[in-house]
């Protein structure tokens, strides 16, 4: 074969949008087989109607419903109560790859990345040539709705038929309709109903209403009326910094020294820590414009970071679910036999990140895998801010955690056992693997974390387990001795001619105090028994509305 | 809390370049742990100039030198003798993501998205403030170096330093040079010296020169002298097409009608095949521009694809490794005990991508992985377009594969015994789950080929596998009754006056026929033996001129 040279080859070269990107490569986003694909839509839209609700410090009422249109063909309408997009906004949030309010900011949101919406327009226009049709109610009194797609060769939103709407009672709040070919509904664990349920669950503040394509309704009934706090937004800790986004920051600050954009820009950074980085960073100009900051400053200040002690970064940022809710999720899901839950104290990770780790592992009732008649595996529930993560499991660090842990230390059989772990990771910034969400990059610090909290939650199973044991030990000598108990109290009681019922009721006492595991584990019984409360309602009549 | 409105909460609302979303998120490019992100760096490199090369027409020698720079701090720098990036090219070629030759082409490539080598400079520039250096001369007569960045708001490259350069011998090739902080070195199996080893085994016409950290040098040497056609470029089957697919090539046609747009633009297509579809989508205008193809008629044409007997998509422009060389790379990995190796013909994925399943299942010798004493596991070696794929392992289709094959059916036990599994992946579109390109997307039609190689392969080890159980428990027989041989032939020798050691031949001869299999192994034996050429050399002398 001829060679060919350089500008041959080259004059193909070619630049590409990030619209086009996605296009080509959508089971990047998540669209990748038909039942994952509208899970992949409806988390989507699912927790942009829960973050634009708690960043409006609104109640969330989100209702779901899927309709389908043909074969491996569904219709979605999402709508929430949130704060309603503005118009002039509208075109960028459903149809602008990397356009959002989440991206710069340093705050806990399920979204972060501008991504998840444009590409559920981009995957309906993709599969079926659609627009996504939007109305929006906000409080400022606009009222419209209107068709939007993609012009996927610039990234740029292409929308039409807009439309004033009457709103006479003022509500607020997004409904989108799409429609979307190559997906499939599926009632299993890894479906929408699922995912919603488990939603749910880990957001107690929501109702969330789901409409299946059969025309079954259900209700996830809120169990928590109190708004959560906007988790707030926070600056970066000095510890959590890279030497290029201490330039980056200093690239856009307003502050006049070095010194006052350092106190001003990150959190913990007193006048006193100043002082402190000035005595060690010497060869930094701190009086100088933070604009005139080279890469050798920003360095000595990440070093000179290291060297001071600094306050933990403000972990009152996060909001984790929260050791009762996490209770009441393995309860609902699973209604295991018994239950440990662990609510680790925040950590950082990269230096300065704070992220906090919820665990929970279950035995028995539905924990783990059915794999054959009797026989069960492991199981794990992954959440990240408390969003489920039904995909991508082996990839990803809580998967991991799971994996490096020495279960046979603490008496469990991952292999064989009814065993589920659910773990939940709430951070300002979660270290997503993938543009899809769906695993947790593999950070150190992050698994260890997890496994510091699994292995004090197993070592909790281990003793009810061991207890277990030696109670069903007890339990055989106490069915045992009680047998002889009848017969010897009709004896004596012949014999000394008191009443048999008395020596009876003496002897059951003394046996008892002999076996106290017996009577404990009577006692000890788990009380609170409350679970998820999902109303279901068939509407047959509304049925036919949606074929 | 107040509720705020959707003004005040869309203010914030940004759009952010590709460039400086990875910024952020570099962990999806591949950049999570230290080790595995040199590993990244190196990948990205390599696959470019044997693309290069490939493309070129030209059998690559590449050379990588790793050398330490500080703490979790190296120097990296890739040469290679392919045709070299014209200057007006090498900005975007270096520091624009998603710029490339490789994008929009039908062609069977290592690299296909204008990715990686940008974000090498991405990863290089966020850890340690420095441009990446790069030296290129092409046969058109271009020899310069220059340093090239990136601007990441704009996602455009910064080039400075620009120098032209003597270039007497008149070679060609592109030489990088870029230092990486928060990388690491590591003699692993997921290491730098393990990926060229599998590259090197995969790609059998490079050679490929190392040199790591501490001087060594290695040499993987070419076995084939063979510049490998380029493959081909080709046209997209009518059954892999989908219906915006369509639409997007009607877009820039300049046919002047869909009857002649479907010929020259989609493989297999011909005038009596345009007749047949004419009489199926009777409601498409064949004689319109294509320009003015609807959706509708695209979706008409889709399906009339589906009723169309088609020639299958034409897989010469696919190139596997080949079932030699893939019996040379594990031996020369693995060296094991038993292997089988099986080249499935080419299938095709949603419904029209081409592609071609090679696999292999090895027994003993380095197979499987260690985890105790004599304890082992089963390991997968996964390799796609020749490129080997070390991470994200678990969310991997060829893993998903292995995974949901029965392989107790098979006599083989995955968790106990050393088995490994090799399996390559080659298409013209192989569709990664992610940005990294380090796995590929869970696609039915692709995990149900492999399994079929995989289960191709398994009947024949568990025939091995029995085998080698009978010819053990023959072997056992066998040694029991030679025992009495000797001692038989000397009593019959005395009593009947005739040598022993005639009669004792004539014995072993009778016994052996009875156990034929124990003879039959001895001459069985793998026969070739030969290997991956490596050749080591320590250059103490070079070393200290690194350091």
């Amino acid at each position: 074969m001829a060679e060919r040279k350089a500008n041959e080859i080259f004059k193909e070269f070619k630049e590409h949008s990030i619209a086009e990107f996605f296009k080509k490569n959508k089971q990047m986003l998540g669209y990748a087989g038909l039942v994952r694909s509208l899970v992949t839509v409806v988390h989507e839209y699912v927790t942009n109607s829960l973050d634009a609700c708690e960043e409006a410090g609104i109640l969330p009422d989100i209702s779901v419903s899927i309709s389908q249109s043909g074969e491996n063909r569904y219709i979605v309408e999402v709508g929430d109560n949130g704060p309603g997009i503005p118009k002039k906004f509208a075109g960028k949030a459903l149809a602008t790859i990397l356009a959002g309010t989440k991206f710069h900011r340093y705050i806990q949101q399920r979204g972060q990345q501008g991504i998840g919406a444009a590409g559920c327009t981009l995957f309906s226009q993709i599969t079926t040539g659609k627009p996504v049709g939007m109305r929006a109610f906000t409080k400022d009194g606009e009222a419209y709705s209107c068709s939007i797609a993609i012009d996927t060769m610039g990234n740029k939103p292409v929308i039409t038929e807009t439309k004033e709407l009457e709103n006479p009672e003022g509500i607020t709040g997004t409904i989108i309709r799409a429609e979307f070919a190559e997906v499939k509904y599926e009632n299993s664990e890894h479906g929408v109903y699922e995912y919603l349920k488990r939603t749910a669950l880990a957001n107690p503040h929501a109702q969330i209403r789901f409409r299946d394509p059969e025309g079954k309704e259900y209700t996830f009934v809120r169990s928590s009326d109190a708004v959560p706090e906007l988790p707030k937004q926070t600056l970066p800790h000095p510890l959590g910094l890279s030497i290029m986004d201490i330039l980056d920051f200093a690239k856009k600050s307003q502050e006049s020294s070095v010194a006052s954009f350092l106190m001003a820009s990150f959190s913990r950074v007193s006048q006193g820590k100043v002082k402190e980085l000035k005595e060690i960073a010497t060869g930094v100009d701190f009086s100088k414009k933070p604009k005139e900051m080279t890469w050798n400053d920003s360095e000595e200040l990440v070093k000179a970071f290291k060297q001071v002690k600094w306050l933990a970064p403000d972990a009152s940022v996060i909001r984790p679910i929260g050791a009762d809710r996490v209770r009441l999720a393995v309860r609902s899901i699973l209604n295991p036999e018994y239950m440990h839950v662990i609510e680790r104290k925040p950590q950082v990770f990269k230096g300065g990140i704070p992220f906090i780790v919820e665990a929970a592992i279950s035995y028995g009732g539905g924990s783990g895998k059915k794999v054959g008649n009797e026989e069960y595996t492991g199981s794990i529930l992954r959440f990240a801010n408390k969003v489920p993560l039904l995909f991508d499991t082996g990839s990803c660090a809580i998967t991991q955690a799971v994996r490096d842990i020495q279960w046979k230390r603490y008496g469990i059989d991952m292999d064989n056992q009814p065993v589920s772990v659910l773990v939940n990771i709430s951070s300002v910034y979660v270290p997503y693997s993938g543009v899809g969400k769906e695993a947790i990059a593999q950070e150190d610090e992050i698994i260890d974390e997890i496994k510091l909290a699994l292995q004090e939650a197993a070592r909790n199973i281990q003793r009810y387990m061991h207890g277990k044991q030696q109670v069903n030990v007890e339990k055989n000598k106490y069915k045992t001795i009680m047998r002889y108990v009848s017969q010897l109290s009709k004896d004596l009681g012949s014999l000394t001619g008191t009443d048999k019922a008395v020596i009876r009721g003496k002897l059951e006492e003394l046996v008892t105090e002999h076996y106290p595991k017996v009577k404990e584990e009577e006692e000890t019984k788990d009380e609170d028994e409350s679970t998820l409360e999902i109303v279901e309602s068939s509407s047959e009549e509304e049925k036919g509305e949606n074929e």
